[in-house]
């Protein structure tokens, strides 16, 4: 519908290419925390490398079999738009599958998702009202930030607990160290923080 | 692109009809502070009436002339899509339309995100990392809450420092009372608070 205005009236956000063209090989189950981390872990190294954004992945899961319902990468700089990080672009892409909002009603089953680290503040209130059950990470400690510039955005003090009080599990700490590897390359690539302030493309550390 | 696989790889969510047809007489500037909200609040009265999503809607403006680039509504229940609040349309569409994930380095202009109450913890979040600089509120109390039944998240202790602290001005309790009166009226509708906990539909309070 083209509006008679100058107002824009719909927003898209897609996969890269280079991930629609793997996806096929990914309709096969990650019966293990280590299979689920370490996929995310390696699309985010390549994400960043392919210019769509930043070093961040997410998958959603079926929590018992590992069944993969969608693959999320960080998508701003190919979408132009702030708010399609990995973990928004999964949790989205899973429910259009669905067609559901909730994806805690999706046949009883109970779904995971599965981060490179903690969300920022954002997609924390997303993994919030999405329906998800389980949180995986591969860790959530001041590495991500410390290594890439990246500001993560205030948290509440005891993000788990609020978690938990909206029964939602968090594992975190598996493959720690190979997600810490990739924001290291990461910070050492020079590569764009697109943290808006203005700047568009200036570090913030 | 059809993937040759299950996922899904494309989001699209759209401003509902009977907004997109509004949209013309709105290419005019909102001077006051008063002049925005009240758009605000009319739109988030209607929303949900017409079955689109919650009681809420967002404006992104110019923040000295009121110069409207985006108006977004809740669309969760019409996208199935837990994300696409009233703040992240806005701020998306705004994106969309100039083209540029960092609405701070948009020609020099600051702009100004209106809400009809304070932003959940996700919307926080997106605000934080779309390049506005001002965020102008009908209120921020608990009596969306407590109003509406829905959860709005955990936020970090002291959230308007927090934004001050990444150069973004808050502004609140303009047309309050208007505001409230919108979620007094949902409170009362028996309508879906779509807080995904398994339920898909069922009340929170």
């Amino acid at each position: 519908m083209n509006a008679p205005s100058p107002f824009a009236t719909r927003v898209t956000a897609q996969l890269p290419d280079w991930l629609v063209k793997e996806l096929p090989r990914y309709n096969v189950p990650l019966p293990t925390a280590e299979d689920r981390v370490r996929l995310v872990n390696a699309l985010a190294a390549r994400n960043y490398k392919e210019g769509n954004g930043g070093p961040f992945a997410a998958l959603v899961v079926e929590h018992s079999t590992g069944e993969i319902l969608s693959l999320g990468v960080n998508v701003v700089l190919s979408s132009c738009l702030s708010s399609v990080h990995a973990e928004v672009m999964a949790l989205s892409l899973a429910q259009t599958r669905l067609g559901a909002w909730d994806l805690g009603a999706a046949g009883g089953r109970e779904l995971e998702l599965v981060v490179n680290w903690r969300p920022c503040t954002m997609c924390y209130g997303a993994l919030v009202w999405s329906g998800v059950k389980h949180l995986l990470l591969a860790g959530d400690g001041p590495e991500c930030e410390a290594l890439t510039g990246f500001d993560e955005g205030p948290m509440p003090s005891d993000w788990r607990a609020e978690l938990k009080g909206r029964g939602i599990s968090v594992t975190s700490g598996v493959l720690r160290d190979e997600a810490i590897a990739v924001f290291a390359e990461y910070g050492r690539s020079g590569a764009i923080v697109y943290n808006a302030r203005g700047t568009g493309s200036r570090r913030q550390d």
